[in-house]
């Protein structure tokens, strides 16, 4: 029997504060300390957590941007990560060269592990940062193999698919989620209703990190949670309007166990490409199963 | 101002038998009645309907077979497509030539306006019909324009997106749903959460005519449910065991006013096919806005 592959994923629901880059570098730092003592092997941050969302002004922009290798944020929680000994997937204002991107960084207990940019841009972004340009990443870590999305790319079940093609197992989502016109209260977010498709539809975990609060009058709507490899929470989602952790424990090798729903249907193979084309970036397809 | 365009449409959830199409029929017949009178324009009944579901032999599935130009549900849904002054979207057993497919008829009041063939085979359904070879229609209707998906098409958004990206309105989706494990008591279905993303993801209405009951031992699921374009349920979801009709009124024109979601973004037409690629299929887009 082969061992089985169980982490605690935790999402750090907070609230960063437009421009307060020391003070919201802080907070993560506490929350990532206090989940990482309590077990969490694999934590994911906010969208743009290190900066706050609301940007007034290109200016704004540029001055609270960081390049990887040389950012203060960056080397902050590297250095975090691997004194903590856990995964961060985090949001932050990547700037590379003149050009700015909405970007999560990847950070494991050995370093820095990738970068993933926003592909799409939701609304007022688009006058501060360009389109992603680094594809759909799935990068490789030593509990499995992690794919990234933030906020909007979550409304395209082309970037969810990519992913799973190329055999991720968890999709981790540092997101600002705004609020969506005439939401019933008996039913979840639709930002939730869409990962628990996304996941279900492609045997993969998901883990989506919201923000909390108002910036600027823009509201965001909390309701992190994460999504098992059927399409079920098995945490949140939180709150709407506070700060709150959740944390679950999960076998990722079940996502990969599980593809098989009977004797003839595995729903990622199951893709008649003969209808509708295969995908760009599927090439090098690895053997997941 | 250009006026609405409103119209009534029902799903008649109601319990197929397997191999008794003279009942079949006459049920379907009697509900298509009852919802006319009361002002249904759209009518969309469960997959497979006319025959039942559960298969046992080959030489049943031929028996129970009919071909659109010859056979009888077909001729008896046509009569009464037009006597009522309904479009019905319908599911059946096809036959042409040798080949068995799981299709669904859609048919105007002036008669057959096209018919769609399950490109997404379910389990032992592999064992009685090919998959389908007719590619992702849309049909153009009155009120405008229609697509149709079967059952586990639901679980590739590649099919919805190829349909929203022809234009379609409204996705009519005769079913046969089977219960999935471990369904949340508070969550809705995993398929009715499949319809709500892709019908607010890609800005169409979806109407989903599921059926009740237990066939040779496979149970069904009910929750037909009516889903307008921002992706919240207007009618249902319908119970889990019982017969029920649903029916909305839904302005089919919201789907085409409201897909601007701000300044910058139209959810369709902010697709990355730079990086992931244009679908097959599309290459005739319309008009659509």
């Amino acid at each position: 029997m082969v061992q089985e592959a169980q982490i605690q994923i935790s999402c750090a629901q907070f609230e960063p504060r437009i421009g307060e880059k020391k003070r919201n570098l802080a907070a993560s730092i506490a929350l990532v300390e206090t989940l990482a003592a309590k077990g969490s092997q694999l934590i994911v941050l906010p969208e743009l957590c290190n900066s706050g969302y609301v940007l007034e002004s290109r200016a704004e922009a540029y001055e609270l941007s960081e390049e990887v290798a040389t950012g203060e944020t960056i080397a902050a929680w590297t250095k975090l990560a691997a004194e903590t000994n856990v995964t961060l997937v985090a949001g932050f204002l990547e700037r590379e060269g003149v050009k700015l991107y909405n970007s999560a960084v990847v950070i494991g207990p050995d370093g820095i592990i990738g970068t993933y940019r926003k592909t799409h841009l939701w609304n007022a972004e688009a006058l501060f940062f360009e389109r992603g340009d680094l594809g759909f990443p799935v990068f490789h870590t030593r509990f499995g193999r992690l794919g990234v999305l933030i906020c909007y790319d979550g409304w395209f079940p082309e970037a969810w698919r990519l992913l799973a093609m190329q055999g991720a197992d968890i999709v981790c989502v540092p997101t600002n989620w705004v609020p969506m016109e005439k939401q019933p209260g008996h039913l979840p977010a639709m930002a939730n209703i869409l990962c628990m498709g996304a996941a279900h539809s492609n045997s993969m975990v998901v883990a989506a990190c919201d923000r909390v609060g108002t910036e600027r009058g823009q509201p965001f709507i909390g309701q992190s949670l994460i999504v098992d490899h059927n399409g079920w929470p098995v945490a949140g989602p939180a709150s709407k309007d506070e700060p709150e952790e959740i944390t679950a424990r999960i076998d990722l090798s079940q996502a990969r166990r599980q593809r098989n729903w009977n004797a003839f249907n595995q729903v990622v193979r199951d893709r008649r490409t003969d209808l509708y084309g295969e995908m760009l970036g599927t090439e090098a397809r690895p053997d997941w199963h």
